[in-house]
Order: structure tokens, then sequence, then C-alpha cells
């Protein structure tokens, strides 16, 4: 036990064994073609989170299908039993299972279904700061229904420090044994990471984790996940190569790489990266590129960027920058 | 003078006027393509460091034609007077113009003839940790022709500490203006950049500035530079969309929106981006890709990575992956 104390309290060139990763490739990436992976993506992820010893996956979203019609989207977006179990069986594996239900977007009472009979082990609620109230009552149902639970506190960039104060009080009453920081923007430097993460680890008094989930706009995903945990952070998410929403994510790869934690290995994240996500970018526009940039600096939503990047202007970056600046 | 003490000692929402910015595309990106850049491109890389509000631009090396042939490399290798004023002229602008000389590659005594015949400002001296006599007296040479000068210590994360230490010792002895970290193979995490500077810092005695240069390898160039500048780094490199060896360099766009200096402006770098840096994609490989964040991982000179991905098997991650940790 002192051997293992003296490990664990050294510098960044040891490792921390409370740090858990979650890989949300297929969720964050589904919101870039409505969750319509085939069986074998989703698979071949899976798989290789298993052999890179990576503590949680993120399949997609649980999402209510009277807003969004199941015509429209892949499995993914509902991720129903039936749909996890082709993939994961029973799950027999070190690895546990999480999906993210949106505030206001999941019928939760009825869709999501006790523990003992789901093969999915945490469920992540996602909601704006002013959903908070729904998104804590989603926490309870998903809590007294046998799950490990988060609250990600999206957007947070743009949330008045009052505002904030305020949410990280009630989420600490809560029952949700994490609390992310996500920075849906891609527009946090280091320094408010490390401002974000004191004022979330003092509210919530060392009871909850604090976890940390970046965007790639400014190219400072994987710095700014860097930056969380120094300052403490535990539960950091990352898709393979960055896959996600516009700019991407903080990169599986290197984070597996830094953490140093011999759980972790880097290689079959490489071999899912070169064999299955390499291909996608025929399919899927996303990492970083001027546009994300842009809407990044300026702490506004993806959102424009992402329709610019679909469109045949897609490397006009002036008069986007004009647009945006307009 | 109160309140312009005011803001400059303020948090990172202000600026700093103290910071200048150097621009290395043409330079760096040299390294990719043997320094064959056509003038047109040489031209609207200047007129955008002229219109953004650069400091100063690096046009390449000063190269000794003993050692590189000719018939082998564009004019960018050797920065001939005539070359540069031909894109120049007597650059009667506000940006000033560096050339680089390696230590024991340049011809220095009789190829860099005096300030006032010359129309380059800044001539910096790139060495590696056993080269900083010579590079010293280089920086001697280059001050009494009445250049401003720094020291790029490359390669700066293979130095043990003793060496590291004699080094700056005689640097700061040196008529060098700036001592330069130069994190050649994108390896290090900002805690390093945080330790390596604050010894920079200290040995120079405040009478030096410090300056960053970083490879993207890991996608920490930019974040890395805004460590450096937090410790109290004023000079940074940078290249338009990144473009330098491997991985590439800080990205000039990403930089100079987070300075916030009204000097600057951003517009002018993505014009030139657009018009003359994207194009060059078709030709140049660089930015990030898996090999060179192996290669940066593992801080090895991100040769090997360069050749894989001039090859046939540039995406094979997996079998580079294994030779590297071979």
């Amino acid at each position: 036990m002192a051997k293992k104390e003296k490990f664990t309290s050294a510098e960044w060139v040891t490792f921390r064994p409370e740090i858990k990763v979650h890989d949300c490739t297929v969720r964050d990436g589904g919101l870039m073609n409505n969750h319509k992976f085939p069986d074998d993506f989703v698979r071949s992820v899976y798989q290789a989170c298993v052999d890179a010893g990576v503590d949680y996956m993120e399949f997609g979203y649980r999402a209510s299908k009277k807003i969004y019609k199941p015509e429209e989207y892949g499995p993914w977006k509902y991720c129903d039993e039936d749909d996890l179990r082709r993939i994961v069986g029973e799950n027999k594996t070190g690895l546990k299972i999480s999906v993210m239900a949106d505030a206001e977007r999941t019928d939760y009472r009825e869709e999501i279904i006790p523990k003992n009979q789901s093969v999915i082990d945490c469920i992540r609620v996602a909601c704006y700061v002013h959903q908070i109230p729904t998104a804590l009552d989603m926490v309870v149902d998903a809590h007294e229904k046998g799950y490990e639970t988060t609250v990600n506190l999206m957007a947070v960039s743009t949330v008045p420090d009052f505002e904030l104060g305020k949410a990280l009080e009630v989420i600490a009453q809560s029952p949700a044994n994490v609390v992310y920081i996500v920075d849906s923007y891609g527009s946090l430097y280091a320094e408010q990471i490390d401002d974000l993460v004191a004022r979330f680890s003092a509210a919530m008094k060392g009871k909850k984790e604090i976890g940390i989930h970046a965007h790639n706009n400014q190219q400072l995903a994987f710095a700014n996940t860097i930056a969380a945990i120094i300052k403490g952070a535990t539960r950091l998410d990352a898709t393979l190569m960055g896959l996600g929403r516009g700019a991407g994510n903080c990169h599986m790869e290197l984070l597996l790489s830094f953490l140093k934690n011999p759980r972790y290995s880097t290689r079959p994240i490489l071999k899912c990266i070169q064999e299955t996500i390499l291909p996608m970018q025929k399919e899927i526009d996303w990492g970083y590129s001027i546009p994300y940039a842009i809407t990044g600096a300026l702490n506004e939503h993806p959102r424009d960027a992402i329709k610019l990047r679909e469109s045949d202007r897609r490397d006009d970056y002036v008069a986007f920058f004009d647009e945006m600046n307009d």
C-alpha cells in the first residue's frame, strides 16, 4: 500500500489509477450521419475498446421515437436493447456500456428499463444549464433503476458564473456519480479548463468525479483533457481518431499513449482506426478545419460551420469569417 | 501609463504587447519540398504576413552550397539577397525578415554579409546541443555584422538537464537576443514546456527573450505555445495552416485569434490559406497523422514517419507502431 501510494502521488511520468476513459466514437460520430453506422463498424469499435482496456463505451442515444422518427435515423439514435445485444451479447467483458439521454428528448420513464433487464451500465444525461431540473429528474429515475449516472453539462463555455454556481449546487445534491464539463463549442483554453475543474470540484466537495468532454475546434481537445487531468478530472471522453461532431473530439490514440497506464494499450485502437475509422473519412467530414476554428474562437455552436463544410463553399474561409463576425 | 500597465498586467482576456509572432511557413514548409516554392507562393505568404501585422517572416535557410547542391534545392534553401529582393524589394513594411542558419551547414563568415547590404533583419541560428560552440560563434559573427540574432536549440526534448544547464549558461553570455525552445519531435506536453520556459528564463536572467517553436505531432503545438506564453515566452513561431515538416507547426490562424492583440488580423491569413496554402495539400503531405503521433510520443525524430507517409504503406499504423516500438 505504501508503495502504491508512492507511485500514485507522483508526477506525470507515472499514472493515476483512478482515471477512467470513456469512448464516445459511435455516439458523437453518430451526430454526423444520423447514427447510421453499420453493425460491423460498431462491433469493430467495441472490440477495439475491449482489447485496449478502455473503461466505458457509449453507443449512442436513447432518444424519443416520438421526437426522432425511426425512418430518419439509424439504430444508435435509440440504442434499443436488441440492437445493443446484437453487438455485445451479454457483454461479458471489462468494458462498461453507456448511452446518452438528452434532457427533454428522451421518454425516460418508459424507455429506460430497470438495470437488471438491460445490458447498459451507465446512463449519461446531457443537458443545457436551463434543463437541469429535468436532467436531475432523469438522473434520479436512472439511479433508482440501478444505473450509474452522469450529468453532462453542455455548452459550459456560455454559462455565466452565477448560473453555473447554482447549477453545480443542485447537481451536487443529486445521486449522479460524475459531473462532466462539456466544451460543446471547442472554445475553451486550458486556463479556462483549469478554472472550471476547480469550480466543479469545489462544488462537488469530493463526492462526485469530474469528467471532461472536449471538442477539437481549436486543436485543443487533447491539451484541454490533459489540463483537466492535472487539475483532478478522472473521467475522460475520447473518440477513435477524434471521430465526432464537427472538429471532433480528443483523440483516443493520443490520450491512451499519454496516460501510460499499463491497463491501456494503444495498438488495438490503431488497428481499428486503420481498418474501420479511416475509411469512414469518405463518408463523414470530421476533424480540424478552419470553419470550426472560427466558430470555436467565437464561442458559437458549430452548426453553421457544419453546414458550410457540407456545401460547395466548404473552403471559403474568408466569407465564412466575415459572416460569423457580422 | 498607469492605464497601459493596468491592461498589460491583466489576465488572458487582454493581450501582452511585448509578444512577437514569427512566421515560418516558407522555411519549415520548405523542409517538405526541398524549398522549391514558386515566387508567387512566397509573395502571397509575405503579403499575408504584412497585412496581418505579423512581426517576422522566415523565408528559408542560408545553407552552404558546398553541402547542399543548388541543382537539388529551390532558392529558399539559400535565400540569396537577389531572391529575397525579388519578393520583398527593399521591404518597406513593418514586417522583419529572417533566415535560419544551421550550425555546421552554413558558410557564415562569407555568406552572411553585413546587415547594411542585406534586406534581412534577423539571423536565427539553429543547433543541436553539441553544436553550441559553433552556433555561438555564428551568433557573434551575425551580431557584429549588425543583425538581430537568435539561438534555436533543436530537439530540446532529448537534452539531459545537466547539458541543458551548461548550454543555457553559455547562451546567456552570448549576444543573442532570443533563445528558442524547439520541440523538433513534437513530443513535449504542457508541463514540460512550463518547466523548460522556467529553466530558460532563469538562466537568461531577464536579459534575453524566450521563444517557442512547436510541432504538432500530438496536436499540442498550439496548446504548448499558449503554455509557453503563460510562463513568459514572447517570441512565438507559427505557420499558415500549420504548414511545416511532418505534422507541421502551431497554426498561425489559431495563434493570432488567441492573442487578441489589435495589431494582428486573422483575415489576411485566412485569405492566403484559402488561396495559396490549401492547394499546396495536393503536393505536400503535412499535418497531424498517426505516424507522427507515434514518433512524437516516443520522442523520436519524425524522419521514419515522413518516409512512411511518402510510401504506399502510409496508413499502415499498426506495422509502424510495431516497428517503432521494436
